[in-house]
């Protein structure tokens, strides 16, 4: 399509590559599984590809797992702008969507104009939830926060008071990129509550 | 190939997420863009995987860039074992090589069988640099530090006393590649020099 050389449109990449740096600077609410300090968004979002390559055969066959991969690396990007909201959250979480469609449209919009588009579709598709592999995407995203806690003893559940039924509204979301990673997610659950890593309700 | 149930297979997948958790806290000699802490292997992979995305037009054509990213994604894992090896530290070169073998071995050896190997095989080829995979995702693994010291006012080649003719060992394995790559970072090498950001040479 473009007839800009190659090299016209470094700079504009460039320019993007020092812009998503920041994104190892957006801590998230929970912490590495050893519990030493809090995670940042960009080594979540490796730690994500990594699942993706690792658990890829949990998905529904015929998933497109590059394109999971490709999801995953891009999918917290937009929270160098709009910062990360913790899932348990609701009241914030439409704020947070206006927040985050402006962070796309200006950091996507750094790059040359067909990958901005390019990185936009994926973005969109990850949070819109209604192709196969952005489910798996997703439920990969829902089911490392649970593995992190589930492996430290209660972890970010046990430090904002997060309950299993809440926990298991997470894993419904898993269910549906994976029925095997679902299962296995509520057989965890189950375990962290068995242990008194996580409460069984509010009440 | 494997007869065994899909669901058999996660207690060693997980165990393998949960060993690579510990990438996050292997630290490299460079720090982030803006200065403010040094860099972890696990968030420098994700990088190096968005970089495959954003800048996978300048490998040579029929490059397959979904294995470039796959690549770069795992190259580092070894370090858990292994630590990380600053690039211009020669005599540390051979005994670390040994270091990430046994590395090697032992972490991708928690997976199912079949995904050790495969893991092993993307390992290996990333070392050996034979395909142009390997050698566009070695590319961008010696371009991200170039970047970053090149935004930082010299970073680590000024804290370490690393010199353009150093560093231009370092872009001759970028330009082989990619050439519009190898170009580009002769260019910034030569603008670092040019700010005082980085020494022509030792004398
Ligand atoms: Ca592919």
């Amino acid at each position: 399509m473009t007839t800009v050389p190659d090299k016209e449109r470094l700079p504009a990449q460039v320019g993007f590559a020092v812009e998503i740096d920041k994104l190892k600077r957006v801590l998230r609410r929970n912490t590495l599984m050893d519990g030493s300090r809090r995670e940042n968004d960009a080594e979540h979002s490796w730690y994500l590809g990594m699942l993706a390559m690792v658990l890829g055969e949990h998905a529904p066959s015929g998933t497109d797992l590059d394109r999971v991969t490709a999801m995953l690396l891009v999918h917290d990007i937009v929270e160098i702008d709009a910062g990360d909201t913790f899932i348990y959250d609701l009241a914030a979480v439409e704020v947070q969507e206006k927040a985050e469609r402006a962070a796309a449209d200006r950091i996507f919009g750094l790059l040359p104009e067909d990958q901005t588009a390019a990185m936009r579709a994926l973005w969109d598709e990850f949070e819109e939830r209604s192709t196969p592999e952005a489910r798996f995407a997703k439920a990969l995203d829902r089911l490392a926060p649970i593995l992190a806690n589930h492996h430290n003893e209660g972890g970010s559940w046990t430090r904002h008071g997060v309950t299993a039924d809440q926990v298991m509204e997470k894993v419904e979301i898993i269910r549906e990129g994976s029925a095997t990673l679902g299962e296995y997610a509520t057989e965890i659950v189950e375990l962290s509550v068995a242990r008194g890593h996580l409460a069984r309700s509010r009440s």
